[in-house]
C-alpha cells in the first residue's frame, strides 16, 4: 500500500511518524474516513468541508486542502490500477489524518506551530455479506461515557473502540450509545429508526458525530416523501420501533434485527432495505450489490 | 536524546511508530510521567503500578513492567551521564506510553492481538522559576467536557490540550475543570484549596485522575497532622479559600493567586509552601530550589 504522508508518497512499511507527534502523545489530530466506489470517492466534499471544521475547531492551522485533493486523485489512480491488476472491484475506504504536528511534549500548542501532520491512504475494503444485511445485526446498548464535543471529528476513539469491542465480545455488531437516557448514535455509525412509516435519527447536538451517511440518507428520505422526525428519543423507543438500522461511511444502510435482548422483526425491514437500495444508486453502485 | 522503543534504544531521529499505531489512530494508549530528581525517579512505584492499572482497564495484554523497570534505569543511567556531560542537574522526566499496536484501522481490537508498543525517553526539565512559586499563578475555570473515565491514564488528551491553551492564552498557567457546579481537577494537576486550616481536595471518582503528587501530598498532610476533607467542592468555595494550589508530578506543590477574576491572597500561602517544602525533601531536593 501507498501512503501520502506529509507530501511524499511512501511505501506502508517506510510511513511512519515521530514518537513526539502529537496524534500520538495527544490524540491531538482530526480524521475522515471516506468510501470509494468503484475507484470514485463519494461525498468527498462534505468529507472535505467536515475536515476543515475539525481543523479550524481544533485551531490546526497551515493544511492546504487543495493538496489533499491532490492526494486523493494520486492516491485513487494508484488504487485503481492496483485493484485493476488483482482484477478486483475498486471499493475501498480513504482515510485521511491530520495532527497538529511533532514537538517534544508539553500540553500547550506548538509555539511557533509546527508543520502539522498528514497522512492519507486507500485500503481496499469487503461489501457487507448480502446474507448479514439480509438477516440484520444485533446491537447492544451501552452508556455514553464520551466527552461532550464528539461533533468533532478528532481521533480521540479509546471509549468507541472499547464500546465495540464490548459489542463485538457479546454477540453483538455495534453498541449504542446512551446518555441519560436519550439514544445518541453507535461507535462507528449513526442509528435510525422507523416508526410507522418516520424515520428518525437523534438531532445535531454536541452528543452526535453528523455522519455524511446520515445527511446523504436524510436527503434521500426528503426525496422520496419519507416523514422525518429529528426529536431526540430513548432506549424504549427503539425497542419498540418497525425498524432500527445504521447508518455510516462503510455501514452504508445496515438492518438491525436485535437491540440488546429485543427482536426487532424477524428480518432486515423495508424501509431500511430501500433506502439502502437508493444509497447504492447515489453512489453509482450497480450490479456489485445483492440487494 | 535516546528513546527505548519496542525494546531497541535509538536516537529520538529515528524514534518513529507506524501510521498504523493504534496509538495515532484511535488514543488506544495509556502513559505515565515521573519526575526524576538528582538522576533518581521519584514515586515510580506508584507510576508503575498506576500504568499496570490502566493496562488493565483498556485490556492492552502482554507488556512486561519489570522490563520497563529496565528500560527506566537505562535511560536513567544515560540521562545522569549527559547531564554530568553538561555540568547541569538531573532533573528530568520520564515519559512512557504503551498502546495496543500496529495493526490496519479498524475499532475492533487485533485479533489476534499484535504485540503492543512501548516507548519510553527522559528529558530535562526546568525547576518552575522560584518568583513564580513565591509570587503564585493565576487560573481560570472551564466546562469539564472530558469523558466520564478520566481516572484511566490514556493519552486521549485533547480536551485538556484545547483547555490548556484557552487558559495561556488568557494569561493563565491552568484551566480548573467544574463539572456540573463541581471543581474535579485541573488539566494536567490536581487542585487542592485550604479552608481555615484544611485541606480540601476532589474525592476519587471517575471524574478525576488520582494523580501520584496528589496521593503523596495528602499522606505527607496526615503526617503533619493537617486536617484533610475530601468531599466535593464547587467553584464558590474555590474563591473564598484561605489558599489554592496544584499539585503534579512536574508541577509539584505551586501556589495560585488568582482563580478567574478572584484573588486568592497576594503571594503564596503558607501551608502550599510548606507542603512544596515537604515534598521537596522527600524527593531528595535539597538545595537545588530556592524555596
Amino acid at each position: 500500500m501507498i501512503v501520502y504522508l506529509n507530501g511524499e508518497y511512501v511505501d506502508e512499511s517506510e510511513a511512519k511518524v515521530s514518537i513526539d507527534d502529537r496524534g500520538f502523545l495527544f490524540a491531538d489530530g482530526v480524521y475522515e474516513v471516506a468510501h470509494v466506489y468503484g475507484g470514485t470517492l463519494f461525498e468527498w466534499r462534505r468529507h472535505r468541508d467536515r475536515l476543515r471544521h475539525s481543523l479550524e475547531v481544533v485551531r490546526i492551522r497551515g493544511v492546504d486542502l487543495d493538496e489533499l485533493d491532490r492526494a486523493a486523485d494520486t492516491l485513487l489512480e494508484h488504487f485503481r490500477a492496483e485493484m485493476a491488476r488483482r482484477n478486483e472491484p475498486a471499493d475501498g475506504s480513504l482515510y485521511v489524518e491530520v495532527t497538529r504536528g511533532a514537538h517534544p511534549r508539553a500540553h500547550l500548542f506548538p509555539d511557533p506551530p509546527v508543520r502539522p501532520t498528514v497522512v492519507m491512504w486507500i485500503r481496499p475494503v469487503e461489501p457487507i455479506p448480502a446474507e448479514l444485511v439480509e438477516r440484520g445485526v444485533k446491537v447492544i446498548t451501552v452508556p455514553d461515557d464520551r466527552w461532550s464535543k464528539v461533533w468533532i471529528k478528532t481521533v480521540g476513539l479509546l471509549s468507541n473502540v472499547l464500546a465495540k469491542q464490548y459489542a463485538h465480545d457479546r454477540g453483538a455488531f455495534e453498541a449504542i450509545y446512551v446518555r441519560d437516557g436519550i439514544v445518541t448514535e453507535c461507535t462507528s455509525a449513526n442509528l435510525f429508526i422507523v416508526q410507522q412509516g418516520t424515520l428518525r435519527t437523534a438531532p445535531v447536538s454536541n452528543y452526535i458525530l453528523p455522519g455524511v451517511t446520515r445527511e446523504v440518507v436524510l436527503e434521500i428520505a426528503q426525496e422520496e416523501g419519507l416523514p422525518v422526525n429529528l426529536t431526540p428519543f430513548g432506549v424504549d423507543e427503539v425497542y419498540t420501533a418497525d425498524e432500527v438500522f445504521l447508518t455510516g461511511t462503510l455501514t452504508e444502510v445496515l438492518p438491525i434485527t436485535q437491540v440488546d435482548d429485543v427482536r426487532i422483526g424477524t428480518r432486515a425491514g423495508p424501509v431500511a432495505l430501500r433506502l439502502r437500495r437508493l444509497l447504492h444508486e447515489r453512489a453509482g453502485v450497480l450490479k456489485r450489490s445483492s440487494t
